[in-house]
């Protein structure tokens, strides 16, 4: 019932916080057929100044903190990554009239981290004044590269045992390169930007460079994402009228599943080694974010054989939505009830 | 006398403001052949950061405003379109070597609103500390529309007159879709982002976003978009030169004339319901002003048999200047002629 | 031996500087495979906006400025040019297996000026509190025309030299347009932002607009394009691999030593009418970096029969990073112990 009624109060404070009002507002202009747009080369300077923004602080602050208290908040958050795969495979990929590749796709996506609902949970945890260890954002590859990989992983096996079963030869089977996968992951631009970032803070004195300019347009490049990612959500929706309806109950659940997971496994560490409360609440929010800058072109090149469709409109059009609008405020709420801070 | 001391004076201030250095600096550096350009994707950045920042502005203040007060300024705005438009179809269409349907396009254009002088007007007006309703800004597509409905609804009815002249079938007329140019233009990059502001700005709490980018950005995003006034003022110079000698004098006139309109109805508006003199100077400088960048492409929609070279080429390369240069100190002396402040 | 020990004092501690150390992270991404990159519409503006700002600045300064001590400082940019170019010309030209056009461009190139390594000089020398004539950054183009202009004249001599000895028409030799060449650089994006930065500085007002705008903007835009020049000089290195090695040698010792002959002559002008030692360092620093932006397309249109792998290779690969991160300290250092600041 508390958690219910500051879920309710948190909701609609961020309701009325920028943060989702440019997320509704680019929903609702892409609705209205608006013609305003975004150019590319600005998406792509926005995605790299947040991140690099993230970075840069992670990497100021980790210099003098424990390296070793991030070892199971890590492994968790890999755990996470790999459990919510398992738990799409086991559930999406079984329901009739859904393909298998799709639905490890799609799982793939869900698993993986969105640096957009990263950066957002980051402005309202900072507004709330929720303390967390300064390297919790870079938790963020250990739960997305797993995700991917096991995706991909899974996605080749199945292909594999098909051809068997149609009396192909085993031994003319591609090899999926794991390490490709993790290669391509790292490479993404969105991850690029965050590791430089971070080993920028780390080993240089960006200070001034922070404070002066990354910093300062951090929240309003993050509007200007948030109403990018409206539109896209809005005009993806048709997309996802073409396959299984399946697919969007699946994004409208598996964010809060796929959080509940990670605030669970965070908790595990929180009572082990003591991370903090607040980091068990960015663990679960980005667990409950799906990739949207770096995972679709992987788990394309990966999965060739799956329908972007499903995947990339069931994660834009819902899942994104639902992880910035009800899993924030979600999260912050039972967060607060579970740690009652 | 006291006027023409005002305008001399403000208008030599004006020279030395960075707002006019950037717009002669931009037809200098095309006049000289210089290779620097501004890439599209910054042009179209710089429109949006500036109507999102008046919106959000205006929002944010017409929140606690009275609307009832706004009824009757937005009606002398859309009046002011009305008789822009008519005073060309009454003086430029009947001058002799012009064709009917550039004359109209040309009226609407100049009839229409600028989203750069308006920004160039609050910056001074700011300066100034003269006072103004919150949603001054906010009668731009008052004005906008009805103006460029009218332009296309004028050329479509004298080209169905000129085919039933020519003993056509008046059956087979095609309709004007009224409807469908108002939705045209509130679709268009510039409105949308205004729009979309001022909702943000009275429906949620951007007020921080506000004060850390939008508006620090401002006066200098305004500063690039007039170098890039400027220099497309030299540049459609050239066509200028191929179109009837009247489209030139007209350019140079008809923003003082509409200034003058506005003012008056403005002045109306004043002394009846008590709209600010800052609001009353608004008006008359959003007359002056042509649309620059969400007109064009609606003129050459709905008035396709008209001659681009004629509208955009005299209201880029002469009215715009006129309208910010001569204009925004004319309409301000003037201001603080009549009402003394 | 003083010089060393402030050297690599000047040197680890540029080191962590942001500026060196997104210059490194940048070539790293590269190396890595990053797929990282920045929109060219981005590097075009921040170009624009490093180059507006420090024309602005100097502008604003240069009004109370006795501009008659500029003669001899600038006098001895154009000679360091002029020397830069003659002395690649006497050295790498000579050199077997090295085409003539080549060496010639090669020099013209590391005799031109660098926008970016004077925008990272400028800032350490900020940071250092080192002081400097407001102009002196406006030195840039009396070194790189002169530079630019002597390579195309001296490759073009060459050409029409070829052409007698082959027993060709002197009568038909094409003119070298010296003006034509002075025109294009001074029209070159990068020389005309500087220009109309400088012109709106010392007869407008700017200075709000730079205290809000170009300013606080100025060391995050330089942090990016530093990274994009990483980026650049790593991916070229495969180029350079392809021409003779003696253009990597030239590469590594032309900035130090175009560096001392700009100090030297910097130091002549200090004694005689007392040009600042911030003023002799500036000097030294853009006399020792290489042209990145307007050189390399001036000089592939003015001699373009040299091979652009060769000049451009060596200069973005080699050059930019020994200006930036060997030849800013070391020059600072010489500065320290000669004028004992």
């Amino acid at each position: 019932m508390d958690l219910l009624l500051d879920f309710a109060s948190s909701f609609f404070t961020q309701l009325r916080s920028p943060t989702l009002a440019f997320l509704i507002g680019g929903a609702l202009l892409a609705a209205l057929g608006s013609k305003l747009t975004v150019p590319d080369a600005i998406y792509q300077f926005i995605i790299f100044m947040l991140l690099m923004r993230i970075g840069l602080h992670g990497g100021m602050e980790i210099r003098d903190a424990d390296l070793t208290a991030l070892a199971l908040p890590a492994l968790m958050a890999a755990l996470t990554g790999i459990i919510c795969v398992l738990l799409g495979w086991a559930t999406l990929a079984r329901l009739p009239g859904i393909r298998f590749d799709d639905a490890i796709a799609t799982s793939g996506l869900f698993g993986a981290v969105s640096a957009s609902t990263l950066a957002a949970a980051l402005v309202v945890m900072e507004q709330e004044a929720l303390i967390y260890e300064a390297w919790a954002p870079a938790l963020y590859p250990f739960m997305d590269i797993p995700a991917l990989v096991l995706a991909i992983v899974l996605a080749s096996l199945h292909a594999q045992k098909r051809r068997v079963a149609e009396g192909g030869d085993v031994g003319e089977r591609p090899k999926v390169g794991v390490w490709k996968i993790i290669k391509d992951s790292l490479r993404g631009a969105a991850l690029s930007a965050l590791l430089l970032g971070i080993a920028i803070g780390l080993f240089a004195e960006p200070g001034r460079v922070y404070e002066e300019f990354y910093n300062p347009l951090f929240r309003g490049f993050l509007s200007i994402l948030l109403m990018i990612m409206g539109m896209e959500a809005y005009s993806r929706l048709a997309e996802l009228r073409g396959v299984a309806h399946w697919f969007a109950v699946y994004a409208l659940l598996a964010p809060i599943a796929h959080g509940l997971i990670g605030f669970g496994l965070g908790y595990i560490a929180h009572i082990t080694v003591g991370f903090s409360p607040g980091g068990v609440v960015i663990l679960a929010i980005i667990a409950a974010s799906n990739s949207d800058i770096s995972g679709p072109p992987t788990l394309r090149a990966g999965i060739p054989s799956a329908n972007p469709a499903s995947f990339i409109g069931s994660s834009t059009s819902i899942g994104t939505p639902i992880a910035i609008a009800v899993c924030i405020p979600l999260f912050l709420a039972l967060g607060e009830m579970v740690f009652g801070t």
